[in-house]
């Protein structure tokens, strides 16, 4: 597969932007494609990022999925479906805290692929036994939890758009269904600073309003150099995954949602997302939820 | 200096808010006052939080300043005050980045005046030559940059209102012109996500984000908990400071203030503020920035 980068607009057979009609004028777009295009989730082995590749790859005959994950030996699921849909799968190790593993999938995606069009975070910690524990109270807020889960859940996730810039670019909405290149950060409703009532959880949420201000930084220079790649921000609302499990007695009924649920909403969400988009929280129902 | 604490309203000349009249009612003041209470700026070797020890010194001929900085032997202007307010100035080593300093600081003020009225974190970076440079772009975005400016611009102050949350719940306004103690950290305008309009420089912003959060996270349980204490989040104008230095070309005419005019400015809020702005952000001119 070899990039070929076109300076002017290349009809795929979708609907395109006109430069002039007051949406954003693209700036390249690839000639080759993937068929289906090339879909990248973060942060798979497990929860949602799971849903996330087995809903890509069962909900169409086509398009490609490269899943990552910190443990690859480990991640069973992923490779059950590795065994089911074969060549439409690739599995990657990445982690987060270790810069190589980002630099080195973003090689062979590029060497493989040469573009993506969709980049889901699904990556998240709240709590790490031992490590982290959701804080109650200022008293119990040490710097380690909130270092890591910043690194984690903001910095981690950043680096890893930064390193699939190119290939984004590159690939914009080619082979989809989509106008542009979708970046989906799941970020969570405790992040958002407006919406807190509650108070508590210092380290969790504080790395999620840092993450969606750094979403929302990189969403402002990829609509200025008219890039072909809408960023936006998720809350799945909450889901039956080993991250809600110890809270989910206080969930009021017909408030936890599965996987599945949540996932086809968000996909839903990123299916139709609009240039417009660019920059916002949404909610798994598609409301806007305030920073 | 001996704290008695009164599970009951005291009377300290004051106005008292009438805990049945929607006001938060506050559960504990101390009992004995220090004349003009006593006051602590976070960051105070130059810029605004030097300007802050200033003017909480020279606008009033009572009330005591405990000034801490990272290297108090640097720190000639402090020492400077130090000779002519005397007793009224403490000045302490406390470096954000080590856990220590921020304990012996607490202690040190525990021991001497017993309790805290008002805590400034005043403290911040943007630029640290050869280490952090505001990037102009996500190319330019580093781990080790984006882990820093968390550190130092969220994690730190955050651990300063941990320490000194005891002495603050035991000042609230004695001996003050307040009804409550006040925390007020100095944010920027471009933590903002809402507003964020120009992308760039996403150390310094997400950091600032993850203050917002931090801040508001914890003005939530001191309101919960009754405590005398009213968490603001403030931002100065561009001012005149190191910190501006290298970007105060781009700012327009008249709109780069002096330290004076800005703490000025910042003053006049936090000792006019009112048990309803408890976890707001406000701007120099008192209007409230989103979040
Ligand atoms: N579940 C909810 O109710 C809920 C609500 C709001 C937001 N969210 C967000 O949704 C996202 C997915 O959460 P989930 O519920 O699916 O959680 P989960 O089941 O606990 O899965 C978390 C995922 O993050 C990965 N991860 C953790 N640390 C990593 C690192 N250093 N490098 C790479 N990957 C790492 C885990 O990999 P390992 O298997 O290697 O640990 C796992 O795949 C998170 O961002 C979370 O904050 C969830
Ligand atoms: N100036 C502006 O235009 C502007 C605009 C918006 C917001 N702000 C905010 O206003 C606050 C004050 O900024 P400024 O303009 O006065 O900056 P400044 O003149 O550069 O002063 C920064 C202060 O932070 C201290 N500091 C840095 N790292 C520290 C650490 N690890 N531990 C303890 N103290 C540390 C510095 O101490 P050392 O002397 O030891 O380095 C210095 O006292 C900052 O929070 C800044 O983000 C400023």
């Amino acid at each position: 597969m070899k990039l070929s980068f076109v300076g002017q607009w290349v009809l795929t057979g979708r609907r395109r932007l006109n430069p002039f009609s007051g949406g954003r004028a693209f700036s390249s777009v690839v000639n080759n494609q993937w068929d289906g295009g090339v879909s990248m989730v973060q942060g798979a082995s497990r929860g949602i990022g799971l849903e996330f590749v087995k809903q890509l790859l069962e909900k169409s005959n086509k398009g490609h999925v490269v899943a990552t994950c910190r443990n690859p030996s480990k991640a069973t699921e992923l490779h059950d479906l590795k065994n089911k849909f074969a060549e439409r799968l690739d599995i990657h190790q990445l982690d987060l805290t270790i810069d190589s593993t980002i630099e080195e999938t973003a090689k062979s995606v590029s060497d493989k692929y040469g573009y993506l069009n969709l980049l889901v975070n699904a990556s998240g910690i709240l709590t790490v036994p031992n490590v982290i524990q959701p804080e109650t109270t200022l008293n119990k807020v040490e710097r380690a939890s909130l270092l890591l889960a910043y690194e984690v859940n903001a910095v981690g996730p950043i680096l890893v758009i930064k390193q699939m810039w190119p290939l984004l670019k590159a690939g914009g909405g080619t082979g989809t269904e989509r106008d542009a290149a979708v970046v989906a950060s799941i970020s969570a409703r405790v992040g958002s600073i407006g919406d807190n009532r509650l108070g508590g959880w210092h380290s969790y949420r504080a790395s999620k309003s840092g993450l969606n201000q750094l979403t929302r930084t990189v969403s402002v220079e990829f609509a200025r150099k008219k890039d072909p790649i809408i960023c936006i921000l998720l809350h799945p609302g909450t889901v039956d995954t080993d991250l809600s499990r110890p809270f989910q007695r206080n969930v009021a009924e017909g408030k936890l949602f599965t996987k599945e649920f949540s996932v086809q909403k968000l996909l839903a969400i990123i299916n139709s997302v609009k240039t417009s988009d660019n920059g916002k929280f949404f909610a798994w129902d598609g409301k806007e939820i305030p920073w």
